[in-house]
């Protein structure tokens, strides 16, 4: 049996393991990336910024606010985390290269836990050629996660939320409504439905990002607040109003059976429950798919996966066909309960 | 009254603000710095890198492990939570340019005392020219911050932890003891000691990290854990014994005065307590000071900021006066109780 065989036993915590084990073996299960000049050990880390610029995003992934430890494996959390992260650092135009983590947990963690943790953190690092390079750990009474996210402009303008303007098209890259409508049938207890990996395991569309920069996006964003929200933010920041096409936000017929689903498991054990999410309010509602919105002038030819769902005129605010959506506002983090 | 006065009364709190009102509000308490491309309000911040290098550290700061909202003010907080990632940014010989602020925080903390937490940040960000660049908000019952600092090489060699080699000298720049002193005082209810202020507020020697690196230092490391426990991590990676001086470290006149009121207190209201902190222990294990110490060639002239405490020979490990310290070990997150 190998050191770290011997260290993953389950019966093994991270307050038997030490905070200095613990970090030995996070480090040997996250390997170094090429842009990666001083890694894990040192008081910090240096990283390369060959454009003489560098993109720097962080974000929490909390226990109980946006995973469950019983819903979502360690490999899911620490996929999740980075995914958080990375897909930031696309929607400036970047190429993420690196990733700090900071990990509070508590003393009776498993450390097969933070091990399958890292290993989700590494192997999502791995789809865009980046690297956990540094971080920290504490302890606390739930795990607590904050990601920091590097990444490299390529010589590219950052695309910023600030640019759309009047004729532009808005379009999508990703998809849409497949992280809420998973996080329903979670918490409708359905553990084991298809779209549950949509919530578990966000899959963003990374390279998106360098790609609308390059094909002369005017704004962008990742949508993690709701598609209606985040394009409010690219709507308050430039100074212009975005309709979108209810007909191109059509929910397809995953997201369709997934709401049948729902609404059957609500009849069958729950009794009715008229306010249960629709589809199309997870469509433009859900935030946490994390794919990537954008403008772009209405010149530019858009590859498929690019899917123009509406416009940006003179005014403020965001509209669905010309009118206010009447359902569920976006995500505040405070506000809600 | 203008808004910010009007979102600052006491009554208001974070859940009644909102988590956009909250970030508008933060946004226009932290000022941009000159290296600062794009800051707060984007997906993402982007920083100059001038060097092709970015030197970048992540540290959390969690309410009831690092602080308390009795002991400290929102900006001491704020102070000392820019203050460890600043510090770690120049004990690599670098220069800080940014930081990433992660906030999380209970629903009805007091809109008055994030601000007060964002005047400390950019308080402490001004003593080095940097700025905070961007961040993250969430919701949870206690406030968690992750700090993560950037900087600037300027064309250093980074400084590691592993450049130490027999024959060089050991020094320290900045306070030893202090912080924990201040612990101390505070845990035994002093909170008006002098000394909790060096608790409250660490004043970490950024400028003599740049310096050592200027001087030729051969490692080079923040004490954060202890001085004892630190030099142990230059030796573990340097491959090097470090002996130190108990001469050298003696505690001074502030520390000696500060341990008989400790004394004096614990006899008056709590009894003898044998085992309670005593001034060379302060000095040879409390961390939070965020002294520098580095390991230079005997033949370099060292300014008088740093004092030269030890010598490092062949071997392993850490003795003073040539035999292990036999007091408390180093700080360990997840073993301690």
């Amino acid at each position: 049996m190998t050191r770290t065989e011997q260290a993953i036993a389950d019966q093994d915590t991270l307050a038997a393991l030490g905070e200095f084990g613990l970090i030995a073996e996070l480090s040997a299960a996250l390997p170094p990336a090429p842009k990666t000049l001083v890694g894990i050990g040192d008081d910090a880390a240096v990283l390369a910024a060959p454009d003489g610029r560098v993109v720097a995003t962080t974000d929490f992934l909390l226990e109980g606010r946006h995973f469950r430890r019983d819903w979502s494996g360690p490999s899911d959390v620490g996929r999740k985390a980075a995914a958080r992260s990375l897909i930031d650092v696309a929607a400036m135009g970047a190429v993420p290269t690196g990733l700090l983590v900071a990990l509070a947990a508590p003393g009776d963690l498993p450390v097969s836990w933070a091990l399958g943790l890292a290993e989700g953190l590494a192997a999502e690092c791995a789809r865009v050629g980046a690297s956990v390079v540094g971080g920290d750990t504490a302890r606390a009474s739930s795990v607590l996660l904050a990601v920091t996210g590097l990444g490299d402009l390529r010589g590219r303008a950052p695309v910023l939320r600030s640019g759309a303007a009047p004729g532009d098209v808005v379009a999508v890259a990703g998809p849409l409504g497949r992280a809420a409508a998973g996080l329903a049938l979670l918490s409708a207890g359905l553990l084991d439905d298809p779209l549950a990996a949509a919530h578990r395991r966000p899959q963003p569309p990374y390279d998106a990002g360098p790609e609308a920069a390059d094909l002369g996006a005017t704004a962008m964003i990742d949508i993690s607040d709701g598609l209606l929200a985040d394009l409010g933010h690219i709507a308050d920041a430039s100074g212009v109003l975005i309709d979108v096409s209810a007909a191109a936000v059509a929910p397809g017929d995953v997201l369709l059976a997934a709401a049948r689903r729902h609404d059957l498991f609500d009849r069958t054990d729950r009794g009715s429950s008229p306010g249960h999410p629709d589809a199309l309010a997870w469509v433009l509602t859900g935030g946490e798919d994390h794919a990537l919105a954008a403008t772009f002038p209405a010149s530019v030819a858009l590859p498929p996966r690019w899917s123009v769902i509406g416009r940006v005129l003179a005014g403020q605010g965001v509209l669905v066909d010309g009118r206010p959506w009447a359902g569920p506002a976006g995500w505040d983090h405070f506000g809600a309960p």
